[in-house]
């Protein structure tokens, strides 16, 4: 990068207008939301159901089926990151986790990259939301879910992922 | 809403710090970045193979592989977009476009909602960039792109939805 003029730095990310130079040597300006990431999670419970969450999002003003995620902190690796949502997020104890991928969701204009992982969970613990946040916990066959995706009704990227992520890798689709 | 300070308005996107009322009433403040929205489009060839291309990305100051997408433009509907994206991108022209569903690919931050399809294409035309693009046209066995997926080689999240939603729907994974 030969040049960058920051335009807003928040509480979730960052507004720049960056100049690089492409592969074949022009420059160009270009508008860039950096973010320091984030991990999310499929919770897998041991009677073949996962667990969603229909949480509140100000972006789109409304509810939103998705599975549990979060912003890595300062210092935070994507496992704890991981098993830190899951543990605020639904109130369960990772057993095992298994990484699905890591993932550009919007490489057009930001940096911000995902860990994406499966997680075997056990129900004993409590929910620990952020002030900010509204969250309700389903539990469901995952065979349902993937249901709910055919007809449209879940449109949540990174939980689209997981869910196809987790049936091809596992056959079970 | 009931509150909100626009803090930039870019090209591609705007940032907003807005005030929402949450379901149970409760206010608060949050970052947003607002997108006109945008379509992608997994190009099949007659023969099996697929189209990908590879891309220099100014977020990540690097190539990555990609389908085709772009922002949507004032007046346009999605397939409109997919259309031109197609042409624009790899120079082919699409005969039969079907839609692979709608998704919020960055909830977390943005109400960026991509609309993604598959599209039989036929390589008649010429690929016509943009100033700020640089592109790398691919054609591929679908099977050698779901290795590549495995093997964590695909790391746009829009590609890896739209490989496996076709798979999915398809049965041929």
């Amino acid at each position: 990068m030969s040049d960058k003029k920051e335009i807003f730095r928040g509480r979730v990310f960052s507004v720049g207008i960056e100049e690089h130079r492409m592969p074949d040597g022009r420059l160009s300006h270009f508008e860039i939301v950096r973010h320091p990431g984030a991990a999310a999670v499929l919770p897998l419970l041991k009677d073949d159901r996962i667990i969603l969450i229909r949480q509140y999002r100000p972006s789109i003003d409304g509810m939103i089926l998705e599975i549990p995620a979060g912003r890595l902190e300062e210092g935070e690796t994507p496992e704890q990151c991981a098993r830190r949502e899951i543990e605020e997020e639904i109130g369960c104890r990772v057993e095992r986790l298994s990484p699905l991928g890591n993932f550009y969701t919007a490489v057009g204009f930001s940096d911000i990259y995902l860990h994406l992982f499966a997680a075997e969970v056990t129900e004993e613990g409590e929910q620990a939301l952020e002030e900010d946040e509204f969250i309700e916990v389903l539990r469901l066959p995952l065979q349902e879910a993937l249901a709910l995706l055919e007809r449209g009704e879940i449109t949540d990227a990174k939980t689209v992922m997981a869910l196809l992520l987790h049936t091809h890798h596992c056959g079970n689709g």
